[in-house]
């Protein structure tokens, strides 16, 4: 079967032969629908990160997938549902505690795999395998869009661990602040301006699609290059969220100068080393007197893939079709790889049906 | 009657003779039998922090106090309750929500006064008077050592924050890690030894009271100038839980290398503006990709004091007399006020019976 490979860091991704694999116990063999293509993905290509499976010599790419089961013995799905794909397994030593109790997002380094990324294949393939238990139901009418489950999961997780940080007193937040409206940040507006006022930070010009989608959504786009991102509490609001999506380390930082007092950021992105000077008294001293946290947060388990799911379903109709920028088929798939600031979210289709 | 005042920044703390304070409806009038000095009384004396009542010229010290009830009609106290009361009381223009649901604690700056600290007269004073709801009654058998409840409540609403942040999943910590083995962090040791293999970070020589508290509480006393507080996980262990009380600014941002996978360093100090160098990439980084946290905390409420007064009931029977190397008398209240190496808490003592 076809399946798109690449050895990180070296070649280009290529389209491969590769074996149809065959379902073991408990596993369902699953029909590829739609792969998403995030910066992950290009951070694997330009050799940033990412890991071969054991004895191989490339790596099938694509954590964010929808398929259609094709058969699947005693687990509970049928051939013909709809499933979204979980991206951490175990390592090849076995499985451990965090696998075992369903929240493999919270392994430690090391203590997992993750297919497409590091050290296990990905989706991009024509069929692939995966236990029952790291597959969550797509309804049949958000087919089309359960690539966006992953990415969708992956703002739950980081919003749950958010407000959890902040469960022990009664919080009431009104104000968010998505950092960065590139793929991640739109999915976070797009969760967000149910309950929040959203503000959403970048260094985008217009026209931009993205800085339209947030201003459909009932957000207000703030250009960093004239309001950065400390003096937001000044120039608008301070934020009783923030939810960073940009990787630049700054941020991490200049976050607590604009929450609110008991306040939380939640940080998703995964920089390179910078060293650089902060008022570290001052942000200390910020954090401590009103009761300020920071939130660190990766990947997401099944829990967030189900609420995931029930999210894409209260997106407005209009958002999915004007996020996805391209969806390209296997053929034509290097066009899904290309980046720019008019390309928001692609994907790569293997079956339409 | 006499009291213990000080122009912040200005005078040293005298005796003073103040009249006697007729309680309001709702609230009690207190007999004082100790109170407890700490770095925050000390700053308000070096003019670091602290601020007068309105139109008052000095400030009564003291927000760590417990007393006796002398009269509290319909409040639900009785004469010869013993209580300690809590440090914030609403601004002089009014309540708000925060008071509202018993959670001054989380009020923002401006939004509440503390008494012996901020804007309102604290405890050091014969009698004292306390709205009963901002009062936690204290067994009469702890009645000598109440006046640590406060202290110790600010450690548990310090807990109750780091441990929300991780309750959105499995958390089973095992290390804590307390920064500082000056009065605020003793009372972490003390705190956490139940639960956790506890460490003590300080940059203290033996011999010295702190460090035999540690050991005898059975931590493990780390100097940190043999290993500072980045080298921890590879010398020790990382830790599950960081407990920070130096207010020292670069613990604020090293204890993110100090924490295990999924930990969190609950931060308590007050540091001044400090510019210095960090690899907030790698801070960042860190911070993400093993689901890490920080949380400030600051002040307490009655929830904390009410756990307070049960931790209290837990600590070894020895430790509060050896904890607490000096009770003064108000004739001699300036020996309460010195600080040193081998002094770890001190209160002055307004009545004993």
């Amino acid at each position: 079967m076809e399946a798109i490979g690449v050895e990180p860091g070296g070649t280009r991704p290529r389209v491969v032969d590769v074996p149809r694999p065959d379902p073991e116990p408990g596993e369902a063999l699953v029909r590829t629908l739609r792969v998403g293509v995030d910066g992950t993905d290009r951070g694997i290509i330009a050799g940033d990160h990412g890991s071969l499976p054991p004895g191989e010599d490339l790596l099938v790419l694509g954590h964010e997938a929808v398929g259609v089961v094709e058969t699947a013995p005693e687990t509970g799905f049928e051939r013909g549902d709809v499933v979204a794909p979980t991206v951490r397994r175990p390592p090849t030593d076995g499985g451990n505690e965090f696998f075992e109790r369903g929240e493999a997002d919270m392994a430690p380094p090391g203590a997992t795999v993750e297919r497409g990324i590091d050290g296990a294949h990905g989706f991009m393939s024509e069929f692939f395998t995966s236990p029952a238990s790291s597959l969550v139901r797509v309804p049949e009418t958000l087919a089309c869009w359960g690539f966006l489950v992953e990415p969708v999961s992956v703002v739950e997780k980081a919003l749950e661990l958010a407000r959890a940080s902040r469960s022990s007193f009664d919080w009431t937040p009104q104000t968010a602040l998505v950092l960065g409206n590139g793929s991640l940040g739109l999915l976070a507006v797009a969760a967000l301006v149910g309950e929040f006022d959203v503000y959403c930070l970048d260094r985008r010009s217009r026209p931009q699609p993205g800085i339209d989608i947030v201003e459909r959504l009932g957000g207000t786009y703030v250009d960093a290059r004239e309001t950065p991102l400390p003096a937001i509490p000044d120039q608008h609001e301070p934020a009783d969220l923030v939810f960073e999506a940009t990787g630049y380390a700054k941020h991490a930082f200049q976050s607590i100068e604009a929450l609110a007092p008991n306040g939380v950021a939640a940080l998703l992105g995964v920089p390179d080393s910078w060293r650089f000077e902060v008022d570290g008294g001052r942000l200390h001293e910020r954090l401590v007197l009103s009761n300020r946290a920071l939130v660190g947060s990766v990947n997401s388990g099944p829990r967030h893939f189900r609420r995931a799911v029930d999210r894409i379903g209260s997106f407005p109709d209009w958002f999915p079709a004007s996020y996805v920028s391209r969806v390209v088929d296997v053929d034509s798939f290097s066009a899904a790889f290309e980046a720019g600031d008019q390309i928001l979210k692609t994907a790569v289709e293997f079956d339409s049906s």
